[in-house]
């Protein structure tokens, strides 16, 4: 079985978020995607890491958009599929934006995130990552968001805040 | 959103093995499939349980595996998909089963497992139920693998003992 | 074996912060005393639970110190020893107040508190309610803290934010 | 605050137990001590970590009740205290043979155990650890086991197989 080159870019959001003993705060200061990766068995993908940037997706501007998309863009014509780690809060803005630069990638990309860090003792991180790294192999090219059991397509993915994940918007 | 219909079959194996203290052992004694679902967000299936046997697959003769393979042919002609808790052990010889009798299955069957039980403080089970849980949503019809981050379609799967995980066979 | 009829005060602090998926912080909403409680072996204390408050204790002021010091000394004389659930960032003004007021309690009072919340998966919470609890079972009456593998006798406590647990202040 | 010198002395047991992928079994392989020990703040003790042996104890034969006994009543007098990590299925035959030997030791001596291997999800093995490490400090010379939020002192102590813990013998 040889494993597929999957690029797994970190943007940053809830999934990464560390506790701070002094501030009594949860931050984005270290990336715990190693941490994460090193309780699963990978034998699917072989991954390669693209630390773009570390930030709580409330923080991102238009440029951030622009940059991770066209990092996603690009990644996927070098690799067999791509996976964005991002906050849930901006995350359909990013992927709105790639199917807008790119239309349909060269490869999959799955975007993922949680609503509760990793750091915490019940969190869904660990589920939305293993979700991404798995449909990442088996989709079709296009923008894809994976999580909390279900996979939906981009465009016309939004975060439905109350229900804490995302939906398909209703169609027009 | 609307959820799709899903069995899931459960049959024993290591995956659902708990500690007796008084032995000190791990056995099949109680499901605890219901707390792994417990810990999951589902938010793309809604699952039928169909606790068929609970068995270490080691145990498992001729009967039971066309027993699992029949009750799955049938599941899937009356469901979107069927997942497959099973023993590693005799796993492949249920998807031969089933292959046997059914050919492609009228929805994607997909079988996992675990080499180490959810009782324990490391374990594949959890991430291997959720691949299994997402992979039934998006893949064609067809007997399936799903395990430590990759898919693998019957027949032709083997367990590789040394490796402690699923293969395709070499072609002859 | 008889088992110790012990208080078990909760006033709230770190200890007992829950995540708020909405707003992505820790607060003090929900005790998670008894999740934490039940998750231990408890064969020689027989509790009675008092949630006397559930504060941040850098939100304490002077009147809630003396109604946990007055507490604490009541309950006391009515049992063979009290343990006290507290934010770390105040709980040697509380310890103090209680030996001002009371001198040497009827029986070993025994605070307790954490750096990291439960809620998070590695936390200091588990270990110092064990310790406490153990704790108030074998000192002589008296007013401690119990955190981090030591036990400290007020007056004389001080939190050493630095180095995040509590010392003994150097003798003038 | 200077910390107690504290010997720890493992001899295997439940509480040390690893599971084995090939055989599906739970074995005395690899002490885990290790790993629950960077788990805890131990702001109290200053190990002396002392492998002696690695047995489940249904396997100890009189001469190894002889050598735990003998090793923790030397240590009890080179420290200022010792902690011993047992099976608990003949941890009161090593108990009581330290009570023959050495009578009350120079230092108090402290035995330990789990029913339940660390290596599970629910797990007994860290809260022992834990009072085992407190108790050792605060106790007064003498032969104790610490469990399960309970202190017992030798001679007189028995396990109670049904309960699955220790008990004082009744007085005949």
């Amino acid at each position: 079985m040889t494993k597929r080159r999957i690029a797994l870019i970190s943007t940053g959001g809830t999934i990464e978020k560390t506790y701070d003993e002094r501030s009594g705060g949860l931050a984005n200061h270290i990336s715990v995607l190693d941490l994460m990766l090193a309780s699963l068995e990978l034998r699917g993908v072989d991954l390669q890491r693209v630390a773009l940037m570390n930030k709580d997706s409330l923080d991102m501007n238009d440029d951030d958009h622009t940059l991770i998309a066209e990092t996603a863009a690009r990644l996927a014509r070098e690799t067999a599929g791509v996976v964005v780690v991002h906050g849930t809060d901006r995350l359909a803005a990013s992927g709105d934006r790639l199917v807008e630069i790119a239309g349909t990638p060269a490869s999959p990309v799955v975007f993922t995130g949680a609503m509760r860090p990793y750091e915490l003792r019940s969190t869904d991180a660990l589920q939305n990552l293993i979700e991404a790294l798995l449909a990442v192999q088996i989709l079709a090219p296009g923008v894809y968001v994976a999580m909390h059991n279900q996979v939906l397509q981009f465009p016309g993915v939004i975060k439905d805040k109350l229900a804490g994940t995302f939906v398909k918007e209703p169609p027009r």
